[in-house]
């Protein structure tokens, strides 16, 4: 096609209709970029076709030449516009296939029907934890962030960034900070009868990231892993996304049974605070369990799930200082200790996994952030981890009292409520005015319509529900705040027993 | 058994071996509880033995009445102990299995040979790519954290934490923080044709974890995933990871070719910048590889790596902004931009692709961290990151240009170096003395031997090697570095010339 005054002008017709906005958010020379893309790739500006100069469409669109040329030499360069010596702009060949349709601003079309997410998404997000957002009365597993000192630690934070040293900025290792490794270890041994090295420890991103590394390492497309029942379906997403399939084994009063006979690759288990029946696994069933494990060459995966909360005693030594073959990775996290959105938790694996593990890890997210790493090593290292957890300790004591003691008084008959010396909830079954007549994904969603969140138990089990009750975390919940909430709750709840 | 003096000699005897150590890393109660462990475990303390009474072990060790309680209370708590009322306390009988070995403090002994790692982590562990932690001269892929003003960055990080809102310290969104989504919707519209907004943004760390999530919402085991070849061995590895079979697709100076005849279910590709070859997809093959994705009904997963520092014309536009049919999910990192190890990036998702995603998300590990995200929106709301890349931008391409002019003069005959009009490394082929005679492994070894980082172009095929090369970062390496690096670098070679 060769360049006449009719092509040009053919080609002037759609760009007078350009509208260029000087107090628009993008510059000029984007806005016209942008509108010239859509009319080429929208076929009102046709391959072949010549674009008027750049005096021409400089005097028509009343902006800088500048600013049409730094327009003209992006659409060059996308291959959108071919220029030739001395004859101007052209609009280029595009892709052989049909045109396609113009770029709208408004939302986008309706794509093909067949396009669909993974088969695997859809069981994931069915078996993805509810949600639990709220932060109020009686959020299970959320510490109590107003009593953490920010202050401290936003200084932490910022001593440690002001002029940091090369190795903390550049890319980091893949089992994450070295002086957090080590102030771990130390804590672990003496505090969780861990037996450990730094150079065992890995960080990650939360108890989830720890069970997905760990999965990496241990489990193959199909492998069996048994999961407590009831358990914590954050554990049973995370290993399924990895392939797993999942064995469902009943808790009893002395924690995780043993499923004797079962040859399985994984026996996934939290025996210092089971979630969420609260058992503490007794040391003959530990035993056990660890001869399970060796009878089956399975790997344990232990989850110290909320050791650090004990009333009664000290806290359990970790199974993992039990374990004499190097058969137990170690799950712990600081998010339940410190606040949530911290999203710093370890992996700590026996000596001959270590390698194998530290070349997995890149798979994941190739290696932790260090943003918060020193802050919170230094935390760890100058006593105010332990210093906090002790004050919480104290505190979060006290509120299950609260609790005990609201609760005798407004939900007896609809909840029956025993002490647990460790953790921080407490499971409430269903009391005689409503067991049997209610089920408690029902009474969960009253509780909810009350402001009140206690998850369902039933929503914990894998297979067939085993049992029925709310899960009430006092932890989050200041003092004076358990009686009201009580009352609103057994409200709600008394409301059910008469409908 | 009963009480006998007897028994309680036999049973002081082990006592007495006990040594603890008042200058110890552990408090003494605990090293009494973990020798008494021991002792119980190894069956030198036998069930149904009776231990000496606290007065006693008070005096034969030394210590106080209190530190002695201590530790038997704890042993008691634990079921090792078993108190009976007025005789004392006595071993408890252990699990019914055999006895297990006494701990050792020394090294774990050997495990059971079987017990092995995942068939995957082997396969994971070869896949993962080589790690370049050197940050020296020419390490690919890594910006100068030297410019990065942390000063600054300190201060943001120490103001969003000093007095923090409940919504940034209790558990987040699983997308991540809006603040942050809201910016980088917005620099993304604006800087690269990305049609996207704050909700279908999800924040992560790093690349390879949005590489992850989208691989969990998207792929199948066993679902046919193409990439790059030569590509990105990060990617191939957590998309293989995810169970995809991996089908490496050549890269032309077009970029990616479009296998038309494959049917696939995810078409992983670096059109801004390939990683390695450092080409820029034209517009038409980004046509061509839009149908190709909607004849085979494929996702399109754009990883628009290096795309902020092009120096010549403006970035090109994201395929991500050409897509009609929201087939395209987008990945974009800050590590490449500020520094390493932030480790913050982000993926967006179609519209119709967020719910899923968001349900997903969890089962890698819950929602991002909090720590960096508001300090990092402020970061980009107030026009740090823009003049940031903008700074960068004209320093890279000084270096790309002082790196280039150093080859000509030291590398000649050696290497074969073209200048490239975008990223942060040049891809230098094997030059006339070197070419059929070395390969560019044992090149990279040579360079690392004089303490170069320089990757073989080899190690990022997936399948059988189609070129030899070395990749020069010139990013991280100061204008005055370069040149002294380049002789180096020359010295090594020359030397593999003459053997």
């Amino acid at each position: 096609m060769t360049a006449t005054p009719r092509t040009d002008r053919s080609a002037r017709q759609p760009l007078l209709s350009l509208s260029l906005d000087p107090e628009g958010p993008l510059p000029l020379h984007r806005q016209l970029y942008q509108q010239l893309r859509e009319a080429i790739l929208g076929r009102r500006l046709t391959s072949g076709m010549r674009l008027p100069s750049s005096r021409l469409l400089t005097q028509e669109l009343g902006i800088s030449r500048n600013t049409v040329l730094a327009a003209l030499d992006q659409l060059t360069a996308e291959g959108y516009l071919a220029p030739r010596r001395g004859s101007g702009s052209f609009v280029a060949a595009l892709a052989p296939e049909p045109a396609l349709p113009a770029r709208q601003p408004t939302p986008r079309p309706e794509k093909a029907a067949t396009l669909k997410p993974s088969g695997r998404s859809r069981q994931l997000a069915v078996s993805a934890p509810q949600r639990l957002v709220t932060g109020g009365a009686f959020t299970p597993g959320l510490a109590d962030h107003r009593e953490f000192p920010f202050a401290l630690w936003s200084r932490l934070l910022a001593k440690s960034w002001r002029d940091p040293p090369a190795a903390l900025v550049g890319p980091g290792e893949a089992q994450g900070h070295q002086g957090l490794r080590r102030a771990i270890a130390r804590y672990l041994g003496a505090m969780r009868g861990v037996v450990c090295a730094p150079e065992q420890v890995f960080i990650v991103n939360g108890a989830r990231q720890a069970v997905d590394l760990a999965a990496h390492a241990l489990i193959d497309h199909g492998d069996i892993a048994c999961v407590e029942e009831p358990g914590w379906p954050g554990l049973r997403g995370t290993l399924a996304a990895n392939g797993a399939l999942l064995v469902p084994v009943p808790v009893d009063e002395f924690g995780m049974t043993v499923a004797s006979g079962l040859r399985v690759r994984l026996i996934a288990v939290a025996p210092s605070h089971q979630y969420p029946l609260g058992v503490t696994m007794s040391l003959a069933r530990r035993l056990e369990l660890i001869q399970w494990a060796k009878r089956s060459d399975a790997w344990i995966l232990e989850d110290d799930y909320d050791s650090e909360f004990r009333y009664g005693g000290r806290p359990l030594a970790a199974l993992q200082g039990l374990d004499e073959e190097g058969r137990v990775v170690y799950v712990g996290t600081f998010s339940k200790v410190l606040f949530a959105s911290l999203r710093l938790a370890y992996l700590v694996v026996p000596p001959e996994l270590v390698d194998i593990v530290a070349r997995v890890r890149p798979s994941l997210d190739d290696y932790p952030s260090a943003i918060a790493q020193p802050a919170l090593a230094e935390f760890i290292d100058a006593g105010h981890f332990v210093a906090h957890i002790r004050r919480m300790r104290r505190r979060y004591q006290a509120r299950q009292e609260i609790l005990l003691d609201a609760a005798g008084r407004h939900l007896s008959g609809l909840l029956d409520i025993e002490p647990c010396a460790a953790g921080m909830h407490l499971v409430a079954r269903l009391g005689r005015a409503l067991a049997g007549r209610q089920d408690d994904r029902t009474l969960s969603g009253l509780a909810a319509a009350s402001g009140i969140t206690a998850p369902a138990l039933s929503s914990y089990f894998h297979g067939p529900v085993g049992a029925q009750g709310l899960l009430l975390g006092y932890a989050p919940v200041a003092e004076d705040e358990i009686e009201p909430a009580v009352r609103r709750l057994a409200q709600a709840l008394g409301a059910a027993r008469q409908g």
